[in-house]
């Protein structure tokens, strides 16, 4: 049975774009495993329930199906204990950069391009996404990114603990990426596929680790289509 | 020869408040290992520099000696690795939450007590380190911590990640701490000995946490005299 991978897309199913959708098919790459790229778009909820999920990335392997990214890495883990790990440790030392992740970079990237999302996104989809969101914001999105530009150096400064991190290794995991560099790395590539904004300044240690990120697996995903300027 | 640990006190010696020693102290009792404190105050630098060090803590333990937290963790890992693990991984995945404890969470921690500094000290002391940190932040350090009840919120919001991982098991290390645990507990060590600030709310699940902390290897940390009201 073909390896398959439910990700998030618009209306270009090469624009593979969700930041958890990321984690997932980094941390396959990681362990060596190819999975068909099972394109889905938002409202498609039937696609997911017919699986027992309710949100992207899904994985189907074998007998097996996963509908979260942390579970997906888990099993990932369990299943193919002779390739490289995931997990240097207990995956339970790896929540707080998960929780870091979740709570302060991905939610600072919203707030810098939520609305670059939308032109990305047939009628039906469009619509889906920006009532959602401005619910979540209780605003129009467009409100949300307004003045983006000049709020990039407060975004940068919440980046101080990865920053400092990645001048004294070359990755979160330390000589060689792991499980927490691809949770941190998939809300930069989130960004990179759907927004023009330059979250990065070309001199900052976080922008060289992210560019060795982009190289890993053969430029898996320095290869996807991407808005970046 | 009996191991010994300098820690930073104020003119009272059992008030051992600096964060960097409540990392070293907790990670020697994790490896159930007894240590002499040795008292030291803000400009004995010629005490440390006998050692080669320029700050503490610097534990002696036998023929070694370790000039930093950092190195004392390493060095109590390989010397005694019988004892439990402070490290359940490699090292480096680590960094990221002692960068994150040291450019979010000390930080913010010092612009809501440092002023509380000063009374514990000795005059000379206490002119030493109004200069040096007054020089840091660039004001009076009444006024670096003027209206912090009113910034207490915000302060908290900023333990979002901590919040969120503690939400989903007991400790930063999972079932039972780590040194991931000492790390950022010796951040609220800190204000607990030297300020009746409440940093943390009752119902907050990093309360609850920092409670199981202080109950640790017969409520050690519980045992130092604090302010904390």
């Amino acid at each position: 049975m073909t390896r398959q991978l439910f990700e998030l897309t618009g209306t270009d199913p090469a624009r593979r774009f969700s930041p958890f959708c990321w984690r997932s098919r980094m941390a396959l790459a990681h362990k060596g495993l190819e999975a068909e790229i099972i394109p889905w778009r938002f409202t498609e909820n039937e696609r997911l329930a017919a699986h027992g999920g309710k949100s992207v990335p899904i994985l189907l392997d074998g007998a097996a199906t996963l509908t979260d990214s942390w579970d997906i890495a888990l099993h990932l883990e369990q299943s193919y204990p002779d390739a490289p790990a995931l997990f240097q440790g207990p995956p339970e030392t790896y929540r707080f950069i998960t929780a870091w992740t979740d709570t302060v970079l991905t939610a600072g990237v919203a707030r810098l391009i939520v609305s670059d999302i939308v032109p990305l996104l047939g009628p039906k989809e469009a619509a889906y996404f920006t009532e959602s969101r401005e619910k979540r914001f209780g605003m129009p999105l467009a409100q949300v990114t307004a003045g983006r530009e000049a709020r990039l150096p407060e975004f940068r400064a919440t980046l101080g603990p990865l920053r400092r991190t990645l001048t004294q290794q070359p990755f979160l995991g330390g000589a060689t990426p792991d499980y927490a560099d691809y949770i941190v790395f998939g809300s930069f590539m989130w960004a990179r596929i759907v927004s023009p904004l330059p979250l990065l300044a070309a001199d900052d240690a976080v922008f060289a680790w992210r560019d060795r990120l982009l190289d890993l697996y053969g430029g898996l995903a320095r290869a996807v289509p991407a808005l970046e300027a």
